[in-house]
């Protein structure tokens, strides 16, 4: 199935030939694991297991895993919380290599009983050579052999993979994701990982040559040093980013509800950045931002922007966000000064960085296709940021509809041409109808390999932490270059 | 025409009887100043000013502002640089009281020549005794007198005033406010700021009844002691947001060539917001949340925020990033914890805080009828902020969009019987369709008087600051209550 680390022990995990759903209902696609991995077109057998049904989604249902006729690789426990012992008990019977506990109402309720339960049920797993995942979690999303644990989840294949400890926040990035054209090779929401935790997918992760960009959510981890090794390990190949949850006193707390992970002090998460070079999030829209700049803005020289968009308040504004943000907008040449005022007639219009496009949304196409690549020749610059603020050109009224795509089509003609990088900021605003066109306009830019943010702030975040990144060690920019072409 | 004011000197700046458009052309609604005043609906008269015209849009064109046989009290200027000093002398014989020079190509050219011209202008206006406006700049918009830079501003009225010396800026935030039911009483462009400055709108201000909440945008300004003056008399009985732009080494290279307002030092403008105790925004969004919370917040007793919302690493992240905004998430009483597990059912949900609605969409609805009035109570927290996430309840699902809805009037039908301060997150996700679907729900919950953000960070950062405010001075915190209750 995958072309890579077919002899990696954790391969079962993301392309197992045969799954049970111990605790399978009659279900629709949105909320029954059978009805999930057939919408999704899992290629492998599924056997649904419940005593009291005889078929589930149109297949046979068995009564107990044991009864199964042929092998099964993976089981996915969707049972009460007490059943669970004993169904992993049945699982070894029958040669389950992997278990996926979705059930919740261990470690995290707070209770003593249940985490007795929970240490039991790791044990059971531990002294039976089943590797557990959860429990408490969503499970694997693996577009190259189709499993997944919603069947929206998109079948397309992408270059990376997310380690999250949460289920919702899985969700919630792909979705982000697949909004900007980006794609995943492998997605593992794993829950209170009492067994299978962060360290095993990312040394996993390091090798697989599908995956060429890994994001993280993880709230703690028993094993800190070995993620720590991992990360790095993970980092002489490829990038890391990490949205580190339970980072304040506050987040700690909501942390012991969920996942029950120790959380660690902020301070040794600070070294664990410091230590490893992981690029860090504080957001899911702050991660995604990030994996498309590591996707689509090639490497820049320096942290000189030049920022072009309509306006001047708006271009002041954008000119503090990026400085806030550890980058500069230094003037232009006078060269390009020069050059630049031959082109724009309008009185009043700058042309020392930011420069503003010409009059209209038939202005910036314009200066897209003549200003751009004059913009692109300055020596005082390193990376173009163009800002397109829809609402200021009348994008509350939908008739410019047609002139916005004309200006995404300019600048997708003059993108392939451009030795700078470029990075776009396509402001929507929020009118109902607008926001929606503004938002197919992004998909015809992202579709064409150029990153969309939704404001200044956010790119000059994700640009200055992806800079740093590079900056850190400078075998890395070679690296980030690879990654950037493999959009 | 307004209720108040009426006799400042600078009443006649936003209710002229009469306006003459200098260098009015054939045009649109949409680009022309007699198009944007007469669908706006302006009820003074306007006399189109062109000497190759006889008629324009329907009106009469005299040559000359001299020819024009009635009283003329207010002109747009819209004729080329190099004309606008003989013009503003033909205003001067008329008796023109008040001057809006739009046209640009002044000292924000950073040609001596035109630093001379802007000068000249001034002076004229000043031995004349007219008062500018700009140049450079859009001018006016005041829905009680129908006048307007954009015709597609709304005729609605509301309580906020915005002092921007950028006119993108201006349209910004009007459409930005309008998408979230946030209303103007009056908005005031004023580029170069050669005359009238920031000072001269805030002491207006202070004493207008018809403005509740002051916003501005400033570059800089030549009479800073003045404004400081201005924004502390506004202060005693309004609430001020400041964006200063230009507040950094390349934003105030930006000012240079957009309004060439002098800057001045960040540390200075650090002391202007100490000494002023004026509201500090980074980006416009950051404005319109400000203004939202001001408006609709009623003033929390505290900084502990109660969340609720779907989704565990969804309240973990919360959780942080209210901590990194100066808030709290802290554990709820015994008593509230053991009152919601009566009311959720499912296992792995927590009761602690955050704490999840129960399942789908539905869980929501049940929840926000059932389990807001028990967070309500809780003696531990004083803010409600509820995160809906249609993202991960399958908000890219457009067949969602009913339920959706239902949820917006199940918490409108709770959020009169609260209380406590309660804010919606509404996080939209990227979806073309379902983000439209959303940002009518948000629409609906804004109409019925409840602030929406668009995500946790700026919610948190607005409502911290807005506590910020209200806990500089006692006072304010009572004004803050009738701020609160003009939505």
């Amino acid at each position: 199935m995958s072309a890579v680390s077919i002899h990696h022990p954790l391969e079962g995990l993301f392309h197992p030939r045969s799954i049970a759903i111990i605790g399978a209902s009659k279900s629709d696609r949105d909320t029954g694991w059978v009805g999930r991995l057939l919408s999704s077109g899992y290629k492998g057998k599924i056997y649904p297991v419940n005593p009291n049904a005889k078929e589930i989604d149109g297949l046979k249902a068995y009564p107990n895993i044991r009864d199964i006729p042929g092998v099964v690789e993976y089981a996915i426990l969707n049972i009460p919380a007490h059943l669970t012992p004993q169904a992993i008990l049945d699982c070894a019977a029958k040669g389950v290599k992997f278990v996926h506990c979705f059930t919740a109402g261990f470690s995290e309720t707070g209770t003593k009983k249940a985490s007795r339960l929970e240490a039991r049920i790791a044990q059971i797993a531990r002294d039976r050579g089943i590797r557990l995942l959860g429990p408490n979690c969503m499970g694997i999303y693996c577009p190259a052999s189709r499993m997944t644990f919603n069947a929206d989840f998109p079948q397309k294949r992408g270059p990376v993979a997310f380690v999250s400890q949460s289920g919702t926040e899985a969700m919630r990035l792909l979705f982000l994701a697949h909004d900007i054209n980006i794609y995943f090779s492998k997605v593992i929401s794993y829950g209170n990982a009492i067994d299978l935790d962060a360290p095993d997918f990312l040394e996993y992760l390091a090798d697989d040559e599908d995956t060429k960009i890994i994001a993280c959510y993880i709230e703690g981890s028993r094993q800190v040093a070995r993620l720590t090794s991992a990360v790095k390990k993970c980092l002489q190949k490829k990038p890391v980013v990490v949205l580190k949850g339970g980072s304040t006193r506050s987040g700690a707390g909501a942390v012991a509800f969920h996942t029950a992970s120790p959380t660690g002090s902020l301070a040794s998460w600070d070294n664990f950045f410091k230590k490893t070079g992981a690029i860090s999030a504080n957001t899911m829209d702050e991660v995604a931002d990030i994996i498309q700049t590591l996707s689509r803005v090639k490497p820049p020289k320096g942290r000189r922007v030049a920022l072009v968009g309509r306006g001047g308040g708006i271009g002041v504004i954008a000119a503090d966000i990026c400085e806030r943000a550890s980058l500069e907008v230094p003037s232009f040449s006078n060269n390009t000064r020069k050059r630049l005022s031959q082109i724009i007639s309008e009185v009043g219009i700058s042309t020392r960085n930011p420069v503003e496009t010409m009059t209209g949304m038939s202005g910036a196409v314009d200066f897209y296709l003549r200003g751009l690549p004059i913009v692109d020749e300055d020596t005082e610059t390193d990376i173009i940021l163009v800002q397109i603020a829809i609402d200021i050109y009348g994008g509350r009224n939908t008739d410019l509809t047609p002139e916005v795509r004309d200006a995404a089509y300019a600048l997708c003609a003059t993108a392939d041409s451009l030795k700078k990088p470029l990075a776009v900021v396509l402001f929507t605003g929020g009118h109902p109808k607008a926001t929606k066109e503004a938002l197919i306009t992004r998909r015809i830019l992202t579709k064409a390999g150029i990153p969309v943010y939704s404001g200044v702030e956010s790119a000059s975040q994700a640009i200055s932490k992806v800079i740093d990144y590079y900056g850190n060690d400078s075998g890395k920019a070679k690296q980030g270059s690879i990654i950037y072409s493999c959009n």
